[in-house]
């Protein structure tokens, strides 16, 4: 029977910049290890990671003042934008290619007076975080690094990994056959949205529980040189809803109309030429 | 220390029309217990169903000539449509608030010759998987039921929940507060969706494993009268992506067209009425 289990590693401390994250996540798993020998490290276990500690020990705080300023700096374009009540909601992408609200800079768990913008390179914070604790601890495993995303067409937000090391991000079952040898419809399970979200059960967004473990999935560890999250991001070309409903008919809108200026212009030189 | 086990429950057989499913999912249970004893259910336990047994339990099989058909029957409106060398994408509504692509009508995994529509109402199966499974082992459960569906911008699929029962779908954190007692950013974790993906990390496509045993998040049980997965469609008036991006813009387009030649019959009209 297929079986694995996720639990919460408990103890790591408040993270700040520069801080040596392998060293602090491992002595939080060293210090429960009284209590609970199974967690020690196995080989095939993988680690799950909230993108907030990683920021915070990559020193990516920003005065809360300078929030809208970071937002731009991490704003590629904007998707889609809508103003209510509360204020405006800004869908963007990002310098890292997720489409989330606010660039996902965010001040919930980020101490008084600062906000925080999400990892530099999140693959690459995973792959540091990755060959750290195969090093300090000799097994292999693998690393995600999750952020919360919304989701267009469904309520509320679900952990997806931003950063992956180590691990098999996708099972492409392109060309491949369902259990009774017939051709599959579904072509890609995103294996490392689900590790993501999994984690997110015991890590929770109250909980200051900022790292996962997950044993029982060991065929999904790999080496270090595997794709990161970044291949998770769909292409432009493949990308049907490139802009929010309301940008885009406006576009479409101005279009029509520029066409018609050109038209009118056409006529009136044609006019101004007969006369 | 948060923890939580997932597994697969193998030895559900093909499922048919009329079956009893109920009666079906726990024989296979049943018949577990003798190698791991563990595998009874308990209080707190979340069985985690992929929709294809359920619709095939419900008769939802189509000739696959009427595959075409039965799309249309399903789907509420198109959001977006793409031509492409391998044929068309076309991303509908489905009746059931779900955006997705051929309105959820897939032919892997079901017999030669049929197509398999969703359940008629993926809620009210749960309810009654729910109830029966609680009446026939005697404990308190909840049940999800999923299905595969694309996103917008990451490539791929991930399992989400499109029925459940006897759960709370989601961690409504509006309001809340963070370890150390700041604002929360995130406003509704969907506990519902984080669990179907976790459970097809078990079930995945190609295995042939139908149902998974959540356990561990017992404080997610709940009344029969909860609200089910309904709950998680997002509302027109906050969906910011109602149409693919060409489908708005070509909206748009048509809309200024459309006023320019309001606006040019009644010019000529006036020009009549002067004449």
């Amino acid at each position: 029977m297929p079986r694995y289990t996720v639990w919460g590693v408990t103890g790591v401390p408040e993270i700040g910049p520069g801080d040596d994250l392998v060293a602090l996540i491992a002595a939080a798993i060293e210090a429960s290890l009284a209590e609970d020998p199974e967690a020690a490290l196995q080989h095939g276990d993988i680690l799950v990671v909230t993108s907030k500690i990683v920021s915070k020990a990559e020193g990516m705080q920003v005065p809360v003042s300078e929030r809208e300023k970071a937002i731009s700096q991490d704003t590629v374009r904007v998707v889609a934008e809508r103003v209510h009540p509360g204020g405006v909601t800004r869908i963007v992408e990002t310098r890292h290619g997720l489409i989330m609200a606010a660039a996902g800079i965010d001040t919930s768990n980020v101490p008084d007076g600062l906000a925080l913008r999400l990892p530099e390179d999140p693959d690459r914070s995973a792959l540091a975080l990755c060959s750290g604790l195969r090093e300090r601890f000799g097994v292999s495993l693998g690393v995600i690094i999750t952020d919360t995303l919304g989701r267009p067409w469904r309520v509320g937000q679900t952990d997806v990994a931003i950063g992956a090391a180590g691990i098999v991000v996708t099972d492409d079952l392109r060309g491949g056959v369902d259990a009774n040898g017939r051709p599959l419809n579904v072509t890609i399970t995103v294996l490392a949205d689900e590790l993501a979200g999994a984690a997110d059960l015991v890590k929770g967004k109250a909980s200051g529980i900022p790292v996962a473990v997950v044993r029982g999935l060991g065929r999904l560890v790999t080496g270090l040189d595997a794709p990161g999250a970044r291949s998770l991001v769909r292409g432009v070309d493949d990308d049907m809803f490139r802009f929010g409903s309301a940008e885009a008919y406006r576009l479409g809108y101005e279009a029509a109309q520029a066409e018609l200026r050109d038209r009118t212009d056409d006529q009136t030189s044609e006019r101004v030429k007969q006369d």
